[in-house]
């Protein structure tokens, strides 16, 4: 007989169990739905300095403005306004390499590194800097990008980076990979040739991994912030709407090559 | 020239604006996840007492274990694991009439009743009474079905009906709508001839209306609850999966029907 | 012991069968790719004359330019370049009530229609007109709108409409509501007081239901034909892209609207 | 001003034009759906041998039973069975890499190797079988899978191959990917150790690149062909589900493992 596993819940005529506790009595009103998520993912609840950088991080990944997954999500609900979920699927899968990656890719670039690192409790910055050092050199040989460095806008510096590393440090949650992220962020001008921002995308799962979370899952976490901003959008697209001007701009703008 | 018109956020080279507000030094830590999802939606802060009642009610609505949708996106993941965003759209696709649509559905005919009630502030339990009589008979005389009454596992009563119900009264956002279901709780009985509990679905609908969340929109709210179980479903499947059992039993089982 | 029924199709270890047929000796290099969609659909072999209408219906359905949802699409393979397929459901998911969705409703209006008039085979031009005389009168009476009439562009006639009438009459599959479509087209202006055109889309979900197919299911032959259209610009987005574009121009002329 | 370039089509107040034809007079009941989904991919009118190939390969993918993608698309249209689009959505969105990603990467795979072969037109099978070993053996050797080999159920040969084979030498258009696949299917054993059949997904592969088909679109195609076998799904599952029970047995056959 087929079995099929599971951690998650379980519910009985009279109660709902979630993650081992009575939903009820236990969870209703006393978890925040950040907190539930982390949960969920992890299957660990969160210490509160834990749940503080998750939070600060999916605030800082909700929304980026009208990116290309927010107009597709816009133009799907336009073509399509019975079905509020197609729009906000259409908006997540966008959320692939090119512009929700960077999280993910970020945090594991950075995993990796620290796996070989050994034991970097009490280590000081100039050995974080050397590790960096190494680490871009050997991705750069091997033909690589360094995940997480530079921002088509934000050039000087991406004005969430510094607010997250702060949070994670009075959290004290702080750890390996922000430390090594950081170093990155001081050595590579002298490596590359030029000075990039550290990004907020790149901070993010940074972030994200020295908070508990499962760095093969972070775009996961990313793409829930923006399921948070892709209702933003829509919730906009049904009082102010844009879908039908982007249509009418791309379709008089057509160029016909054959 | 075509102009995109947004009240969301705005960006320059040296800050991030989200909601009028500076996202790195007025939102980041300053806000939980959840109160920017209430306010990306709404375009308005959320009182204490309605932000209480909204996580309240996503932690409710973020898992119901193997669910179809569930059971999808794991089927999906399975097939494409390179993808996850693909998986979790796969899962939001279910999010339709028949199972995440008896929030909103409750929320809407809740609200359409109520915008035709008048002044209710000062209504005793015996006038919401009244008025839940005349919905459901007005209701089933058209040949309509009563939202957010019923479940198949919980027939003596959803255990989240009464705590939702319990937070949002101590957080002093209980309004018009939960008075409205709770009332269609009490009287139903008599003109159906049958007890049904009010279902989780039904009463986070009505809860989020009286959190002043747009009865149009409770749907998002469903699927971005579900959002957070479906990564809790995917994280799961990547440790101990379900989808080649579920595929293995379908495609041993099939029995062919010309 | 659960069983899941299917007259699709089977395999052995040396064989496999769909529809009743042995794939590889009886359907492969023996039926056209229309041929098996028609017949996947029904569960029933078209008829020559069938299955040329289904193929011009399906090529006259296959693109229409820079549509909403292939612009979706478009931004979505930009964003993830990783994921077709999630480009492809993003282009899809437009295919609601607004864009695809009039080859299904002109179907089911004209359906409901047919099935109420009783035995039609002999009608002349004129009972065609009085029955379509009185279902405009009703369907304005209720409120409702006549699918498959007018067209924002091709104003004074839609050029497919008359061509797939042709093709139609020539496969000798013209039908009751073909029939009906085109006394619609004769006497709609004496009542609606404008003359407009029968539009593609709709003459595709009128010749569509001659041909034998479900008109509940109509919106997926659109997907289908829709298919085909969204890997032409997927392919052509590989080559000469118009994703960045389209963000760079929204990006650069949104307007802040608090 | 801002430009978006297309070559699929454009359209005036009187008549469309597609791929540089009007559509009406020169396309509708003139080409078969397969010939304008081929002409879309690659801006070519394929040669009738072509699209014989094409047609018969997409024949050959369009259904394989009750896979994981299928199940997942009638678990969504259970629970959204208003909105179609989304439920064959779902049902593309497992088209990833491990189902639906082996006729590309066999595609792709045998594409690279022939790249590399100079000139093959007057090769003997000795020649392709010593090109053969050499990229098995060099595959091997970086770690990497030969794709398109072995079957789960069809373990003594898939019954597809020989007949697409044939099919693409009848029609003459079978070229050097197909020479090569069939060269690994004769070497294979000595270098591997074991006989594995060549699969319908990599025969697939092969034979549309020989068709003239992009081999990094090929993916496309596949999911161009399932969306046939979907809408077939989907018809069955309104008339005679297996949602409601895969969801049943799921559920009653959970096992809570904390």
């Amino acid at each position: 007989m087929a079995e099929y596993p599971t951690g998650i819940g379980t519910s009985t005529t009279d109660s709902i169990s979630l993650l081992g506790h009575d939903l009820a009595s236990e969870l209703l009103g006393q978890i925040s739905f950040g907190e539930l998520a982390y949960w969920l993912a992890t299957k660990r609840r969160p210490t509160p300095g834990q749940l503080r950088v998750f939070e600060a991080v999916l605030v800082s990944l909700a929304d980026h403005g009208f990116t290309p997954t927010a107009i597709a999500a816009r133009l799907t609900y336009y073509s399509a306004p019975d079905s509020l979920q197609g729009a906000i699927a259409a908006g997540l899968l966008g959320g692939g390499s090119r512009f929700l990656g960077v999280t993910e890719d970020t945090g594991q670039f950075l995993h990796d590194v620290v796996l070989g690192l050994g034991d970097t409790d009490a280590w000081t910055p100039a050995e974080w800097d050397d590790a960096a050092r190494a680490a871009i050199t050997e991705t750069r040989a091997s033909g690589g990008k360094i995940p997480g460095l530079g921002h088509p806008v934000h050039k000087n510096g991406d004005p969430r980076t510094p607010v997250i590393i702060g949070i994670a440090e009075e959290a004290g949650v702080k750890g390996a990979h922000l430390e090594l992220f950081e170093a990155i962020g001081r050595v590579h001008p002298e490596i590359l040739g030029r000075t990039l921002p550290l990004n907020g995308a790149g901070v993010a799962g940074a972030a994200l991994a020295d908070a508990g979370l499962p760095v093969d899952l972070l775009r996961g976490f990313a793409l829930l912030a923006r399921t948070a901003g892709l209702i933003g959008h829509l919730a906009e697209e049904r009082e102010n709407p844009i879908g039908p001007t982007v249509y009418a701009e791309v379709d008089r703008n057509a160029v016909y090559e054959p």
